[in-house]
């Protein structure tokens, strides 16, 4: 299973993947165990094999609820079609949990996923107060799927407000999928003051951002559009901003341009026609995402994809409907439209066209499971609505019909690491130590702080500001700045001379002898440039 | 101007501060200045007073832009309707920033408005590149205006997606003012990682959400819901949803409930009518009450009120649209319904009344100023449409028309503080020190990163575990996550047992000479309960 390179080859491959990703990945050893290669001469001859292989392995969980039933209709529809990809079942889900594997899958689940590099899943339930964590976020993060992308188009037969406005919506919406607040940091700095550490980093930003850039030029998209916070959050966001600005100049061809994250909000509830793709941070992304699924008719109605360097996922994030489950009713469309995703992922353009057609076909003609559509016809049920799909094989809706691209398998996730690649996207500058910020317990007014503080500064730093909730108290203020028992006091060098760790250690014992000092920052200037927001005034 | 109490007339007021906000201010020495108040012998005596009370002044900024020609309109309809307030004029806006006033207004104006308590305020514009804050933030934040208030009705005659499909809307938001990320705390751990501290307060939510019940209940809500992302973010966000709860129980008539974040905006947009009152945090907030702008037809048509415990602003948050000021043709519909807000929170009820059943019949009858409405009829002119509402005062609408209350004025901002309210929740619980995360930087593999660490680790400590961008890397992980050059490293008291800062100091003094440390957080647990997040598998 193992492909050995050269040293040199060891190198050039890191190459191609610091070009693509922006990043350094130590000695990266390829292997692509879902087209089954055992030996490689290099990276090209893989590539190469993979695009003329046209059979695939991936890993399926068929999910718990309603997804063993909606799953069968999707995998029969893939048969009917003659997709070329073999089915590897493994045990994720509920029932999982229940045997006692505390992240919802058997080792040889994680073993296997982890050979093919694909996962195509059903919905999937966690079992609450349980202490366990959400499966679906485990696998994203574990597996580092970066980019949670998701096509909302409107869909002829599936009535909303919008579709009755005849208003059309095709949006792309690609969010980073690991960072920000999912991260999952959290801290009760007093009892009265809680922390979440929200981090952006540049190459996941950049990671991310590229993979929008590349998804647009597919899709020939007629605009790309950054979803940011940048006028509040102006280091973290604006670090997502200015990846999306440098990549936006390596494709001159697309129309790029940014939007603020609430201005978006209104905008898509108003004119949602205007969009096409967005790229976003995790938090920001995960509610934009769930908007536009409901613009097109809910989570029903939405596929899914989420996707790694190593390791894809393609999923219906919809609910398992335990109250529907075995009776054969439920609607699989939202599985489909995430299924004909990951084909397109593998390169079965061909197969992903002519089943899209006929869901849109099926879909134009009011044929509809219990849970929408014309009340006036008939509903169907999920076997029939799977054998509909079938039998309209080959026919094209009025409106929106895809082109049929011939297949060329072959680009999916293609390496296997033996060590956690390291990603790094800048080289130090010069930099230096210029201060710090202590983040204090105290329930004394600011200046009773003030006196305290000053006595501890010592000769290396200046007591610059003191702030409360983010708004400066001290040196200048106002009264009616309500407070809470948590300070941030800050520290910096006399005329920003260069300090060392030592420095701050000796401020740190010294201040903690008056104060309980809950966290601090270390204050950096980096090519002569303040690495950290100023308070107001300063 | 000053109101001299008692030492144990100051203790009640503090107690009846305590009660309303659960939260202790230190010595508040009351004056409402806006009704012109020299002396009275108590708090009761002043609140009776103010309710007596039927002439106030209020500071007017009539902004930039279309903001006079806006303002003008409005003040002109309350004065038709003999609304009993006086204007006290201050200057604030962009030509006051140009006149190097560097927060955008005069001192004269900060010392009215603080003087007066409420501000009502036109749209303004911040100067761009010149390093100066957002007007508007400045003055939600200093001025602590805790809650941001806004009302999205569905008005007829503003045609939308939503009331072309029949679905009525009638939603308000109440939104967090001052903490989240709005705190712009914000560093560059390295060069690739950048952090945004978000905090959530006991305190900050306790006082938002009680206002939100107490408001809820005056609009006699069929429903109050807080949104939130807590499965996420289950420390901060918890502790929103915490608070919610704990108020809750007080209000057992209203309806109380919650929701996450982005199911919420899902549904926004298929079934508005299921939301009444909505109580967010400070970004999430952000996002969501423009998205309910959008439902209404845009920020033209969305009032907002800043609400503070002294000082409140009333305002349009629409653009100052340079392109039309001076022509007399913006919509003031916005700024009228913000002065409505106004009016109502000074219990100038019926005028409030009265003055909006005209505001509602006059769209519904259809006219129109040239921003909106119907094509086939002519639109009108800014004083041409406020002509037509006060040639309305006295009509209802057919559709939404407001019960008239008479008027009962003096419940506004009642205190003048000397010193800085100092806002505790919670009295201390059984505390100790049971470890610490520091975060280093480091471009090296997690194993060399824990054998570095276990040397440090000293007699006191256990390292637990190692984690980067929030997932565990160490003692178990995947090859498959990534990483940047920033960790997480836990390290906690061997069994739990009490540490104190010297223990932390000693243990960082260690560490730094093996790595940069770019922040700490102290681990602290509370009568018995880790008050930190754990890492996956903990």
């Amino acid at each position: 299973m193992q492909i050995n390179f050269s040293k040199n080859k060891q190198k050039e491959v890191s190459n191609i993947f610091f070009s693509i990703f922006n990043a350094r990945i130590p000695c990266p050893c390829p292997n692509f165990a879902a087209v089954r290669i055992h030996e490689v001469s290099d990276f090209y001859e893989l590539i190469k094999v993979l695009k003329k292989n046209n059979h695939m392995k991936i890993a399926v969980a068929k999910g718990d609820g309603i997804g063993p039933e909606i799953m069968d209709a999707v995998l029969k529809i893939f048969s009917a079609n003659h997709v070329p990809l073999e089915y590897d079942f493994v045990d994720m889900g509920k029932w999982v949990f229940d045997k006692g594997f505390n992240n919802g899958m058997t080792p040889e689940a994680k073993q296997t996923i982890e050979n093919l590099g694909l996962l195509f899943k059903g919905p999937m339930e966690t079992p609450k107060g349980k202490g366990v964590k959400s499966i679906n976020v485990t696998a994203r993060k574990t597996w580092n799927t970066f980019a949670n992308k998701r096509d909302f188009r409107t869909l002829h037969g599936v009535d909303t407000v919008f579709s009755k406005a005849g208003i059309p919506i095709d949006i792309t919406v690609v969010r980073e999928n690991i960072e920000d607040t999912y991260g999952g940091i959290e801290h009760m700095l007093t009892h009265d003051v809680a922390l979440s550490r929200r981090f952006i980093t540049r190459p996941g930003s950049m990671q991310v951002i590229r993979y929008a850039f590349e998804m647009a030029k597919q899709k020939k998209a007629k605009r790309i559009t950054c979803v940011h916070k940048a006028n509040i959050m102006k280091i973290t966001d604006g670090l997502f901003l200015e990846c999306f600005q440098e990549v936006a100049k390596e494709y001159p061809e697309l129309k790029a341009d940014d939007i603020i994250v609430d201005d978006l909000c209104m905008k898509l509830v108003t004119r949602p026609d205007l969009f096409d793709v967005l790229v976003l941070t995790n938090l920001q992304g995960d509610i934009v995402s769930d908007l536009c699924a409901g613009l097109v008719g809910g989570l029903g109605f939405a596929p899914s994809a989420n996707i790694g360097d190593h390791i894809s996922i393609f999923e219906a994030v919809h609910g398992t409907a335990p109250d529907i489950a075995g009776k054969n009713i439920a609607n699989p469309t939202a599985l489909l439209l995430s299924g004909l995703a990951m084909l397109r992922h593998v390169g079965l353009t061909e197969n992903a066209a002519v089943i899209e057609n006929a869901l849109l076909y099926t879909l134009e003609n009011g044929t509809h499971t219990g849970d929408f559509g014309d009340k006036t016809i008939p509903s169907v049920n999920t076997t029939q609505f799977a054998d509909t799909i079938i039998s309209n094989f080959g026919k094209k809706p009025n409106i929106g019909a895809r082109e049929i691209i011939a297949n060329e398998p072959g680009t999916p996730t293609p390496l296997k690491l033996e060590t956690n690649p390291m990603m790094i996207s800048k080289e130090s500058e010069s930099e230096t130590i210029v201060g710090v910020d202590l983040f204090i317990e105290s329930d004394e007014q600011p200046n009773a702080i003030a006196e305290k503080c000053k006595r501890h500064a010592g000769v290396k730093f200046n007591l610059i500001n003191i702030s409360n909730r983010g708004t400066q108290v001290w040196p200048t203020g106002s009264v009616y700045t309500n407070l809470v028992n948590q300070y941030n006091v800050r520290f910096e060098s006399i005329e920003d001379e260069p300090l060392n760790q030592q420095d701050v250690i000796g401020l740190y014992v010294s201040m903690s002898g008056n104060f309980k000092i809950c966290s601090f920052e270390l204050l950096n200037m980096w090519a002569g440039k303040k690495a950290y927001s100023l308070a107001q005034g300063q």
